[in-house]
């Protein structure tokens, strides 16, 4: 069974699917199985992280911000692909660092994640998107 | 087929499963398939890497020791999350780039490792920790 | 199905196997199904990154070669694991930022790579190698 669940986003940042992803699991009714996420972009990643503390979300995105600055700073003075923006390229960094697939297996007809990890759409450029995250279950 | 696989960690490194999940995936019997590893956690990860040299283990520690210092660290000071200790938050960015999930092919009944690749559980936090790691196979 | 594809690399940099997987997959003749990628590596990694502008490829081998530099380089003297060369160590780093396995969706007989998405062999060796991914459809 396969869907496309639809994220719309409003600038960088993580953004939970747990709920829409368990709803669409519900649904397909399978017992036993695998759960497969893949996210058709490149400027943006699927995470698996903790939906406890909503800190730990903006804290993510303050470190990669750090790690990977907007070419307009002076550490990313070598980078070429301007064209799309200041935050075009290091967004394709950050989605290089982190998956564009998650498998998660299923039992009793539920996602096995453990008690604090939530699923989120990790947002990588500043203006807002329309995310594509196909969802696979067998 | 799915089991869980337990692991006793102490301290932040890479532990070892390789053994573990190739003595279940032969007891699986399965002659070919598709074996998915999943982490119930958001403060350590899977990974694969080199199993010849341990000081491949602990240069990589080292590496994302010092990519991501504890929260108590100057150049972390813009960091909210700190309640759960300094080792925390950098455990959350860590685990967020490595695998949580990990699917290798079976053939022959054998995980299709290359010849140095061993699987690992990759502890972030400084305190012993029971990890569950979900290994399901089809 | 099973196969395993030999892709040549010649020194650092991305290397696109996007129409070689495809081939494959329409070889396959499956409808429906879900296609993971596995490089049997620990010093090479798979990533699906832009395909438009060759220069997001320089850039994102640019951007990793600063963050994790030769072990000859000052930055790196922590760095035990020197004794196969200053690229060795780097690239294990690397090959742990970057994906491992890749998990596509297949449907109507294609894979279901967004309009910019292509796939490569991130290659984080100076050496020529020739590296072994294996592609398994079901």
């Amino acid at each position: 069974m396969q869907t496309i669940i639809d994220v719309a986003t409003r600038g960088q940042g993580l953004y939970e699917i747990t709920k829409d992803v368990a709803a669409w699991v519900t649904g397909a009714g399978a017992d036993e199985g695998m759960l497969t996420l893949f996210i058709r972009h490149t400027s943006a990643s699927l995470l698996i992280q903790e939906n406890a503390d909503p800190d730990v979300q903006s804290d993510l995105r303050a470190f990669f911000g750090r790690l990977v600055p907007p070419t307009s700073h002076e550490a990313m003075g070598y980078i070429t692909h301007t064209s799309e923006g200041p935050d075009d390229m290091p967004a394709h960094i950050k989605a290089a660092m982190t998956p564009v697939s998650l498998s998660i297996p299923v039992a009793s007809g539920r996602m096995m994640l453990g008690r604090w990890q939530g699923i989120y759409v990790f947002e990588h450029r500043d203006a807002p998107h329309r995310r594509e995250v196909v969802a696979h279950l067998r």
